[in-house]
Parts: C-alpha cells; sequence; structure tokens
C-alpha cells in the first residue's frame, strides 16, 4: 500500500520530534523536512537521512557553505507531499497557511496558532472523529493537550467544576535567553488562555485555568481540583482507570519520583527501552501519592513534557484526516506502539 | 510606663526581623538576642547594640574567639524578661517550651512548631483577641499567616469554598544548601498542611490547599478561587477593599511590576522611605489585574515573602497577650507605623 | 558655598542608586531625575522627593495618568545643572551626547558605553587625578571597576601578569525576560572585553580575561591568578593591605559567609547600619580563605555587586571633573562616609 | 573466547551507564547489578534484563514488596564475577574494598574516592599502560578525566603552565536536594583538589586549579590558560589536533551551540545516532571560537558531561587491568565504536 507523502516544516523541539515520529510508521512516509537556518537542528536533519529543504527566508548557500546538502526549497518539498506539519514559531503557521493552500497540500498546525487557523482543533483522546476528513487541524499546545486527555478521562465520571492552575516551565532546555531566573511571574490574564482553549476540544467543559511561570527549564505541572457528579468509590479506581487508558503513566510510590527532576530522569532511563525515542517523555506523569478523592472532589497533580507530549498527537491528526485508521483506538494503538509509549 | 522586656531566642531569618521590629516599639523593649553560633547574623546582632546571650549548646569561648562579647547564656536573658520570642528552627521550639515554664516567662512560637506548642494560635487581623491574655501563643507560618489575612477580608462576603494552590518558594536567598535548581516537586501529602494550619485560626473555614516547590528564593505565589455567597457588585469593590485594609498592597496596572521580581525590587526600593526595614515586603502583595471576580467566583494571585511577613505578626501577638492595646485595629496600626507597613 | 548642581538621566538599576548617593553628598545638590516611562521607579523617584523629568520619548500625560508629577522634560532638566549622570541603557548616552553638549552641561557616562564616548574612562582608586578637569569622563562598569580597584592594590607589588575567569550574572534581580535558566554559556570572543576595558585606566596592565555567564542574579565572582614580581611575605599581609584599602571588605572564616547569597545576606543586614543603602554592597567582597599566595602567585576570589558598585565611582568622577576635592583620598573618605562604605 | 564477567555495585548516575556500557563490549559479559533500594533505578535495572542483587543494608523484602525479583545479594554476585566496578557514592567504595578482596576479585572504584583506594589511578587517554595488570584501578572523577584527556593532547606542545578555573554544576538533574538555587559558591580550599588529582595521572603537571560552584545541573564549564614550551603555528592547529583525537568533539561556528544548554540538546539529539545512548555527551566539548592562541598562550573553554565522561574510563579500566587490548588505541576505538562515542 502507497504511504502517505509527509513533509515537516519547521525542525526546532517540536518538528523534529514529529518528523522521527512520521518516519517509524508504517502508513506514512517522510519525504523532506524544511529549516530556515544551518545550525545543530539542520545538522541532526541530514544525520537522520531526512531530505533537507530551505524554509521561509532561509539561504541554499549558507546550507552549502556549512556543509549540509538540501535537496530544494520549501515549496518544491510542498510539491511531494500530500499533508504538511507545520512546527514554524508561534503565529508563523498561520503565515505559511496560503503557501499550503497554494500547493494544494493539507495541514496540521501547532498550537501556538489561534484556533481559526484550521478547521478543528484536535486530541487523539478527546475528538478524533472531529478530525476525519478535514483538509487541516490544530494540535492544541502542550499544556491543553495534557488537559483534553485528563478530561476525556473524567468525563466519564461527569465533570461540575475543573479548576487548574498551570505551574509553566519557562523556557526549554536549550532556550537560553528567556528567564526569569529568580521568580516567579503570574499570568495576569484570568482566566488563562488554556481553558478557553481546551474548549475548542470540549465546547462545554466548565473548567477555569490559572497560570504562574517558574525558572524551570523540564515541564509544566497542573495542579487539579475537580467536582465530580457521579465519582468512583475511591482513589484507587481513578488510579486504575488511568493506568488502562493510553498515554497516562502513574508513579507509584517508593519508586522515588519526586518532582518533574525524576520524571525527566526516568524518561532518559527508558530512552531504548521499546522504542522510546530518548529523554521524553509523552505521556501524561501523575503520582498515585498525588490523586486525593474527597467524596466527590478529585484532586491531582499531573506534569505535562512541553517538548514532546504534542508528538503522537500530530501523527493520530494525520490519519484521522485522511481516513487510515479504522477508529481512534486503532490510531492511537498503532501510534504509540511505534514509539513505545507506555501506559501504568 | 514600664516596657514590657522582650527577649528573642534565634537570630536567623525571621529572629533578626523580629528584634529589629521589637526594638522599634515604644512599649516593649529588647532585652537580648540569643544565637548558638558566632557567625555573620551573630555580628550583625552586635552591631546593632543587641546584648547577645548564647543559647543551646553554643560555646562562648567561640563568641569571644570571633570578638563578638556576650552577656551570658539564654538562661541568663530569661531571668530578665517578661516573654521570648522564639525564632529557632523547625521543632526546636517545643524543646525549649520547659525553658520557658521553668523560667516562668510567656512565649511567642513561630509557625514552624506544631499547633498544640502553645495555648493558640494568632493571626492578627485573624484573631487577634483570642490571643489575650494567653501565657503562649504561635504565630501561624508565612504561607498561613498570607491565607489568614486574606481570609479575614473575605468572610465578609461569606466564603462557600476556597481553593488555594500554594507555589512556594524552595529555599530562602541565603540558603545555599537546598534545591531543587530546576525542577518543579509537588507536595504530594494532600491537602497540604496550609489548610489545616489555617483552620487553627479560622476552624470552619471550607478552604483546600495544594502546594509545589519551585526553584525560587524571593517570594510565596498563592493562586486563590474562591467562591463567594454575597460577592460585592465589581472586582474594583475587591481591589478597594483591600486597599483599605492594613497589610495589603494592591499594584495597579501600568506600574511594571510583573511578578515576585519586580516585587522585591520595589521592596529594596522602599527601604528608609517612611521607616521600612530594607528589602522586605512584610504585606500580603496582590496584582489588580490579577483580581477577577466571575459572578460569585473570585480569583486572584498572591504574593507573600516568607522573610518578612510574620514580623509585625509577632510583635502583635506580644500585646496580645499582655494585653497592652486598646484593641486589635490599635494594635496594628502602632505596629505598621512603627515598621512603615503601608497598605495601598 | 554653592553646590554643584547634578542631573541623573536614566532611573534604572545604576541611576535610582546615583541619585540616592548623589543626594547626600554636601557639595552636590540632586536637581533632578529623567526617566522615560511612569512605573515603579518613576514613583520611587517621586517619593523620595526628586523633581521628575521625562526623558527622551516618553509621554508627560503617561506620567500624569499614573499620578506622577513632573516638572518638564529632559532639557528643561539639563537647563538647571552643572553635570549629568548618564545611567541610561547601553548605547543611549552615546546618543544622549549631543543633547548635554548642546545644554552645555559636562557628563559622567557608565561603563556600557565604548570608551571613546568620553575624554576619560575613570576608576577613582585607579585613575582619580585623570578626571581632573574633564568635560566628560566615563566610569568603568561593574566588573571593570572590580578589576580597576584590585589593580590599585596589586600594583604596588608589581603585576607581572594577570588572568581573570569572570563568572557572570545573568541577569539583573529584576529583569525576568533574561536567561539562561539552567546551563552556563561562556562568552566566545576571547579575550573578553573586560582585559582591554580596563587598560583605559591602566594602560599596561598585562592582564588577560576570559568569561562566562551563569544563572543568577545577585553578584559576579572573579577568579583571579596574579604573577606579582615582588609579593609581600604572607597571604596575611595581602589582607591586611586589603582591609586598610577604602571599598574592600574581607570575609574571615567563622562569618559563615560561603558565597554570593550569604554576601547579599549580609548586605541586607546592615542596611541602616551607618548609612548605608539598603541591600547594597558597593565593596569588593573577598574571602580571607580564598586568599591564596604561592611564591609569586596570588590567587584570589572576589565578588561583584553588579548593581551598586559603581554608585561611589560616579560620585568621584563628579568631583574630579569640578575639583571639588583636595585629593583622590578626600574624595573617596568624603563619599564612602556619606554611603556608609566599609573597609575591613 | 569467554567474556570476563563483570558486576556493577550501584546503580545511580555513574553505575547505571558504565552497566550499560559494560552490556555492550563483546569481550565483557555483566553478571549483575548491586543496589540498596527499590526506587526508579532498580526498576530500570530490571526493563534492562539485568540481574539484580541486593547491596549492602538493603532489604530483599522491600524489592519484593515492589515486584522486583532479586537474583541474591552482593556477596552472591561477587562470587560470580572477575571484577567490580564501584560505582556508590562517595566514601562508601573505600568500605566496600575488604568486601572484594575477600571474594577475590578485582575493583575499578570512582573518583570520588581518595586516590590510594587503588593502586592506581586512571584515565585511558592519559596513563592507559600504567593500568595494566593492577587488580584495583581507580577512574579520576569527571572534572578531573576532563583534564587529563586535554593534558593528554597539549603535553605533546610542552605545558609550563596550566591555571583552569572550573565553573561547577551544583548537582545532578534528578538532585532535587542540593543548592544553590540563586548564587555563586567559591570553593575556598585552593587549589581546589582537582589540580593534585590530577597529578596521580602526569604527576610533574605544573597545573592549578580553583573552582567556583554555580546554580545548574548539566554540566560543568572549564576555563584555562596554557602556557605552552612549543605551541603550534595557529589555533586552527591546536582544534585539528583535537578534531582528530578520540573523544573530543570541537563545535563549529554557526552550529548555534551557544552554551551548555544546546551541548546536551545536541547530545539529546544524537542519541540514536551511530548507537549512541540517549542524552550523554561522553566526550570533552570545545568550541572553535573558543579556542584561541596568543603566541604561546592558549586559551580554551571545555564542557564536560559530569554524569556520563568516566563511562568509557571505566570499561578501559577493566581491559587493562586484565589486558584484554593489544594497546590504549585499541581499546579506546573499542569502547568509542560500541557506544558511539565520536570525535570531530
Amino acid at each position: 500500500m502507497a504511504r502517505l507523502r509527509v513533509a515537516v516544516n519547521g525542525f526546532g523541539t517540536i518538528g523534529k520530534r514529529v518528523a522521527d515520529a512520521v518516519a517509524r510508521q508504517s502508513d506514512l512516509e517522510l519525504v523532506g523536512v524544511a529549516k530556515t537556518r544551518p545550525g545543530y537542528e539542520a545538522r541532526r536533519a541530514v544525520a537522520r537521512g531526512y531530505p533537507l529543504y530551505v524554509a521561509g527566508s532561509g539561504s541554499p548557500e549558507k546550507f552549502a557553505a556549512a556543509g549540509l546538502p538540501v535537496a530544494g526549497r520549501l515549496a518544491d518539498l510542498l510539491g511531494k507531499v500530500d499533508v504538511v506539519v507545520d512546527a514554524t514559531p508561534e503565529d508563523v503557521g498561520r503565515e505559511n497557511r496560503a503557501l499550503y493552500e497554494a500547493a494544494n497540500v493539507r495541514a496540521v498546525y501547532q498550537g501556538g496558532e489561534e484556533a481559526d487557523v484550521a478547521e478543528a482543533s484536535f486530541n487523539a483522546l478527546g475528538n478524533y472523529d472531529a478530525g476525519r476528513g478535514k483538509r487541516s487541524l490544530r494540535v492544541v499546545s502542550c499544556n491543553t493537550t495534557g488537559i483534553a486527555r485528563a478530561a476525556a478521562v473524567l468525563l466519564r465520571w461527569g465533570v461540575e467544576r475543573w479548576d487548574v492552575t498551570l505551574v509553566r516551565r519557562a523556557a526549554d532546555p536549550a532556550e537560553t535567553k528567556r528567564g526569569p531566573i529568580n521568580g516567579i511571574v503570574p499570568t495576569l490574564e484570568m482566566p488563562s488562555h488554556h481553558g478557553p482553549d481546551v474548549r475548542t476540544i470540549f465546547p462545554d467543559l466548565p473548567i477555569a485555568t490559572t497560570a504562574v511561570v517558574v525558572p524551570t527549564t523540564l515541564m509544566h505541572v497542573h495542579v487539579n481540583h475537580v467536582r465530580l457528579a457521579r465519582p468512583p468509590a475511591t482513589a484507587a479506581d481513578v488510579v486504575a482507570t488511568l493506568r488502562s487508558t493510553p498515554r497516562f503513566v502513574v508513579f507509584a510510590p517508593g519508586e522515588g519520583v519526586e518532582g518533574t527532576p525524576q520524571v525527566m530522569e526516568v524518561a532518559r532511563d527508558r530512552a531504548g527501552e521499546g522504542g522510546r525515542r530518548s529523554a521524553d517523555m509523552m505521556e501524561n506523569v501523575l503520582w498515585e501519592r498525588g490523586i486525593r478523592l474527597d467524596g466527590r472532589d478529585l484532586y491531582f497533580f499531573q506534569a505535562i513534557h512541553q517538548e514532546s507530549i504534542v508528538v503522537p498527537e500530530n501523527v493520530d491528526a494525520i490519519r484521522a484526516m485522511f481516513d487510515l485508521a479504522p477508529s481512534k483506538d486503532a490510531s492511537i494503538a498503532a501510534t504509540d506502539r511505534s514509539l513505545g509509549i507506555a501506559h501504568g
């Protein structure tokens, strides 16, 4: 069977991971990746054998001077594919939309874009079927993805209201220009944009989100309080349900995982086990001791790896758009198997 | 009128500030301070002219070798005072209780001790009158003090339930041994101890607290969601009420105060203005833009300076115990005037 | 005697401190300060009673809207003074030069400007006399000031060569936008600009400087290795010499001062003692145990408070330009007495 | 040919990496690993299929309760091997020495132990042949390994003196208890222990080392100034020599690698390419622009990944002790090929 031809435009934090993930799918073909500058990430594309194209205002001469062979410009790449994953910086995706439409390729955008960049917003556990047949989708941002996955689980018990405090990492690990170095910066816009954003997936979700930014590069942590309509009997039921849901990991007491540093240590430890990509944690991460059920009130922490959590969602978005899988569950299972994503 | 004689045992982060504050009260006399080790803080006591006593297992010879004159041992100091403020490290206060009782001096403990160390827990705005005539009081911890002050304001509108996420600073500025350096550590005990602790002041408060620890040394930040029974008409009413309450500062838009680093910058800027002690922010700090009222749901951030917020509370605790002031408001006004504590 | 009339243009980290310092000199009069935006720092100027002028593209209307009374524009201020201290951001000082010349006022620039912005570069201990009678001076930057002061001491023993590794703070405390949060960034330009810059004070100094940037906001630390021509007998001689030199503090073993966090804690502790401004450490800070003499090789650490170390230098620069003091030592002594600057 | 049987005692930061490395050698057999506590790292050992033994005071019951099958106690493991790599915490290795001797197994210790724990200290590029036939070796610590490798290169040009400032990471990524969070702490013992330690490899090296600790978890950075006796003609010669030496990587201008955060990003990117283990950078890392030759004075930065740099050295130490390789170069080449260690 011919594989669907995929391009990735933007090869930074998200783009390079999506490219790796696409390359591992049996029903997808990574035709090439596009980048504007010949830095270490472009070098990585070449090392992985991904045909490299020059995007935007990039100069092929600079790539040549850096010893990096290029296969053409973004427009050339777009001429060869069925769909492009846009992983360019915030707001650039919208600028690229005309290019993609002119080339008659479908497009998957990231959550840094406004919702109306695409026909629908997407989260695999949340609204896979809404993505079917669409010509464009937007995978919601890392924090919204984490919330949407949790919503997909919690809604079985009825959500009467949901408060989330997002304790956000200030920068990705290699973003050396961003602060703060020492301090906490509240996001004074209230509610934060995450609540409205998750309602692009679950329109009626009674959720209120508030955010602060803190000096760390590893992961976000969400502090949740959910009033359930029909709660399960015990917190252990919540734990069991989460452990049986794809893309959730719940650490047990005694494992020595106290915070996000140990979560990322485990992620590094697992690299190479079961096909997992190095250092990434594509699952929602919870702590068993950090899940408390008090009558109808459920409290829990979850940690979200901002660099990688949307990666499997991008793969599933493509499958939904082109109806490549018989069901949501089949798509998720295929993606997770190929990437070594766990649950448990 | 003879002034009440006060000792401060422990001259670290809290003790040195309480000593300064006591020394500025017209109705209190700072008789001396006690410390175990002759480091830079002991040096500061001498520089300020506070008689220095050797506490616990400390060695007078080591103080002498460091050129620091001492006036005796803790027991000597206790023989000269009416009350001691215990500002020793967590759990040491309880060990000291027998000493204080044997010396027949009343005692003010800090929030690091369990509640039953003293006859009552104390917060000036919260329960000043409960402190009257007591032989021992416990000033609740920095975070609990911040919450109790806010409760004293909010209860006028009826509190149906209150969620607080405490984003906690991991160490004080000079605590170089404590981490984490890069990461977020959730406090997996749920609810965190702060909720039960604030109920030592307001026994029926329907509050749930959850905490995470983040890599900063400056201030805690609380993220609050309160369901009010009888809310005011607008968020502006909340702002106005807070601005007219002692020990609250609300930053306006346009002041350029984005997060805790700028709050502490303002604190440093104000040092020396109106009698304020350097670099401290003894008020609850809020942001006008960070106060949102949505029907009966009130959302707000507040920042708490862990080093200093309990300082005025210790002074008021002494006044309450010995009935030195005609009323709560009079005590608070006297303390705040002497320390340059603002509201507005 | 009529006092020399001084303006301060720029009221940020350096400007606000210089203004305070000028206001405390008996031979200088702070006529006003200028600022472009009505944030918390402008508010501080008003609280201190400094006439406030609107600089550059700033809008008097915005100051009025913020409730901040202004006395005019920068040009008005320049018309009333003999000298302006330019404490504007890097490179803006150069742009301002024409304004100052047109107003026929002398000017003191900061070290963020290139050396040729002024007739000479200046450091009080280093080359006070070179500043006499000049119409413009440039106070060298914080790191260069720290090195120049040390050079003024070390040259008595002959410096054959000097290596400095500058471990630089990445941001000032309130600069929340700057990183890195977790990592070390070497300054790949070698030698760093500090070596050439210190030669604007000591033209023949055989110094090589190298720098790295690290995630802290408190102080820089210099790691020094100096080959001396005629070393003193012991490290204790070096310590004694430093302790008897203005603007040097050497911490003794046993004081418990392990690193820059405790240095800044001491600075906060000393605020209000002997006229010291809050939280600042205007002296070069050394550790007695961190001074080692091995034959002709002297090794030492020194910590430099980037926010304040140049403040006394600006005052002395004005005195030198207008020949207000009988000697270098007299100017330094007057400045230090007024600001509570220690040595010892 | 029968493979040499190897145990790893201690399965933390270093031990787990050494175990992985041993498991990849065709001439070594990883018989088992020992650990005291059943946390996430023990779980990793099981997941990788490494027989797990209980060390020290550890309780087999606790492992069983955590669902982790154990194969026995450390003593059982020692009975089955020819050599043990001791990767236990500092000073525990020395306590273990009697166990190893009683079991008649040879031992490789880590650099946290004093030099006299073993017959010789070891660095592969530095003194491979000194390890031949020894019954015990000590692989020098991460910083000393980095310096020793550089020394092995630089000595061809004659080293007249060498100053190193070590800018040290304060904690490993998952060590959440260690600080400082905001500040620089000088190592007041001068010279730091690194200079004497590197002379366990190169006894006559005229090196002076000084250290500071900074708030980062990623890598150390060394700032070097070397006076060479017979320098090469240009810095480009130094670069070329380093690039042709095993275990050195030199980043070129234009790659966008500015500091340790990007170095570790590249390390993560390369995981899975050419057999590299995730997220590790076992090479000395330099920057081409950060290498300057000024006559006989060579200046350079190098970054050292504290978690992994000693891993290949442990493998080579085993080969040297048992004379498993025909030469130093052959051992290094075999190790590097198996682990995907680059040079260039």
